[in-house]
């Protein structure tokens, strides 16, 4: 990255971190975009799940703190940056996925001034320690951002990858734990999705 | 966009507008993401921005509420789905974008349940107008990013468009007053640019 002609600082480091975080448009999703012309970059799913938690936190289960979420959700792929997207049926990657990740953040909020940093880092460790109210109902939205996607997509995601229906059904309860009707959008998707063949019930019978 | 096999209501109606608005990936802008790769698409730019507001709204002049100003940025491109983007330096253009986007505004709003129809579009009017203390900053931000960019790609967008450092400073001397320290940004990038031949002081004498 370029260095900028800014006095050292505080200004100097969040803009570092801004344009560092830049290169979270360059890493790509399993998913594809909803017209299936080009997969989708995280950076752009970010955007696109911050603006499903402004429109839905009124079904969330219990009451949660909106801003909170959304802060959660910008944030919540950054350290994709340096530990890449880690598919979510990929259970190789998803060994290594927490080691790789804390690494990534230890570099990436590093270059915050330090109550930026702590703010910053304690948001996407609650995001995906998925504990508190508000970091469940973002991990909803996160999922069924996905969820739609593939199934305006015909499932094509699904099938590359040779994910069942059951598989998507477990990772997406927590959907339905977080906020029931969203739960229920999920079920009558996947159920349709299998109904039309594009999700099968047993990837290891086909 | 494929109908989904959802009950007709409020729900539905939201999932139709999220799904509606993932067109925002597939809007194209002037501006190169920072490796230079490629152009940067209208909802990546827009998690980038609300990433800026987020870190930066401490050099706001006045106090603001960074949650307006965050809802703001999220849907403040959403119009360009039917708009187009408009390039800030393109006069003919400039002169048909209120109609445009009003008529853009009208369907994609329209999309909503009434009561957020009502909040979003106010949202996104007051971003437009720039009279609020919440809409100029969330504008400063909006233009502090693109120049940014476009520095990190040695100006060379300035210089297809035959765009001159007086144009540059012009559009992005709000920056400047709504946040004093980052007009200085804006200033010490823009003459940084002149001096090492990526921007020129004059297009009209070349």
């Amino acid at each position: 990255m370029r260095a900028l002609p800014l006095p050292p600082g505080r200004l100097a480091d969040q803009v570092r971190f801004l344009l560092e975080a830049d290169r979270l448009k360059s890493v790509l999703r399993r998913t594809l975009i909803s017209d299936g012309s080009r997969h989708e970059n995280s950076a752009e799913h970010s955007w696109h799940v911050v603006l499903f938690a402004l429109l839905l936190s009124e079904h969330a289960r219990e009451s949660v703190d909106v801003s909170r979420v959304i802060a959660m959700l910008v944030l919540h792929d950054l350290v994709e940056i340096d530990a890449g997207d880690t598919y979510v049926y990929d259970e190789a990657g998803l060994a290594t996925k927490a080691t790789r990740e804390r690494a990534a953040a230890d570099r990436l909020f590093g270059l915050l001034p330090p109550d930026q940093r702590k703010v910053l880092r304690g948001l996407w460790e609650e995001f995906d320690a998925r504990e508190s109210e508000d970091s469940r109902f973002a991990n909803a939205v996160d999922r069924l951002a996905a969820v739609l996607l593939n199934y305006l997509g015909r499932g094509e995601v699904w099938r590359t990858h040779r994910v069942s229906a059951p598989q998507v059904r477990a990772r997406n309860s927590a959907v339905g734990e977080a906020a029931p009707a969203l739960g229920e959008v999920v079920r009558v998707v996947v159920d349709d999705s299998v109904a039309r063949g594009w999700l099968a019930e047993d990837r290891a019978c086909p």
